[in-house]
């Protein structure tokens, strides 16, 4: 069964190779999209090199709505984008993937049908195809270069979308097994080293002592500690003052 | 020789399979990017495998850097980002590829120099490599599946730096020949239809007629013409005229 996420439909449109349709597949998988349509696939269906690439995400390719042509496979969908790597010379307007991800997502948040075209590998969609689509994508590559594949191309297109859609957190900190030190914490690691650097005649001359302090435990707030660092820094004092104890050698 | 473009260098460490190597070149070169970095292939180097599947982006391999182990190849580097697929308890920033190109771009543009690793195919970079850097780039995808292999990675990385830099244009419209219609054409569109209505009776009845033009005028105005279009409009209306004049048949 299909995941009940609202998401556009991704139409491969005469798709060639099975690989690449297996590649297609894993790549919307990855974003989490589920829905493939395929038109008149070159090498018949199902294709076992589409289900062997497809490793994991096979269920795609099971629940893949199979169609004849381009107007079957759009026939319910209210807003169709084309992806195409060169300009064709229709009035049509061109969004980037995010740009028109982000359109997908607000017409299927309003309860539109969405569907995207990817063409076959070898020329991409014809214009008969893309005439049936409200709008294109085109993936702003070097121009000196250009060389996507079908895979890479949903692969975007998929990022994309999660990317719109999705509770993507944009930077984290992976703590491992550490956490935050307290402040707690951090005041004793500053009292430590005080007492200890004092002792050791650190704070020198009287007069600047004050502001020497200051920036001390300034530096150890700052610095974003975790109770792993802050045993850490103990131990490298606890270590100094040993060395001294054992006297000079 | 490489481009002159301020950009990331990217290193992969320790690859196994030339293909995937390959596909990393077009993939970066895909977005402009060509400053690749290998550490200890598994296969040495050069690679014909690489060099076949990298086809129009060879000149990435040619000028790759290739280091025998990863302080080697980051010894420039003031910042490194490393890709992971899974988290692993070290405490570091992690970015979405987003954020991190922002990142990245913010800091070579302050003349920093920045590298971004990418892990071998089957298990991702060790955490003796990632201890090596000061942030890690972790790709949201599907939590229930996750299946990116390092080329896809690739792409992902360019793709979220050439938007970070790019002149990329979200929303344009691809016109062809054609261009939109100025205020004067679509003035004479809604002269010549209100005019030929007019005729046909088609104000009716006469105390509707004002709000009926205004909306026959509103109409032509909202629809975003090309020229192209306003001269078919005027066909079909004149169509009608004259077939209206032809008499009945």
């Amino acid at each position: 069964m299909p995941s009940q996420t609202p998401q556009p439909a991704f139409v491969l449109v005469r798709p060639q190779m099975g690989e690449n349709i297996g590649a297609a597949a894993r790549a919307m998988w990855n974003f989490g999209l589920d829905r493939m349509r395929i038109v008149a696939p070159r090498d018949g269906w199902p294709n076992p090199k589409a289900v062997a690439m497809a490793s994991g995400a096979g269920r795609l390719l099971d629940e893949a709505r199979l169609s004849p042509d381009v107007s079957d496979a759009l026939a319910d969908c209210s807003f169709v984008f084309a992806t195409t790597a060169r300009q064709r010379g229709l009035t049509k307007p061109v969004f980037s993937p995010e740009a028109a991800m982000k359109l997908a997502a607000e017409k299927i948040t309003a309860g539109e049908k969405v569907a995207v075209m990817f063409g076959p590998e070898r020329a991409g969609l014809e214009n008969e195809d893309i005439a049936k689509a409200n709008a294109i994508i085109s993936v702003p590559v070097n121009p000196a270069y250009g060389s996507l594949n079908l895979g890479q191309c949903v692969l975007l297109t998929a990022y994309e979308w999660q990317r719109q859609v999705g509770e993507i957190e944009h930077e984290t900190v992976d703590m491992g097994k550490a956490s935050w030190a307290t402040g707690v914490e951090i005041e004793k690691l500053s009292e430590h080293y005080e007492e200890r650097l004092e002792q050791a005649g650190f704070f020198f001359p009287p007069d600047k002592a004050t502001n020497m302090k200051v920036n001390l435990r300034n530096l150890w707030s700052r610095m974003a500690l975790t109770n792993a660092d802050v045993q850490m820094l103990h131990g490298v004092m606890r270590q100094m003052v040993r060395w001294k104890q054992r006297g000079e050698d």
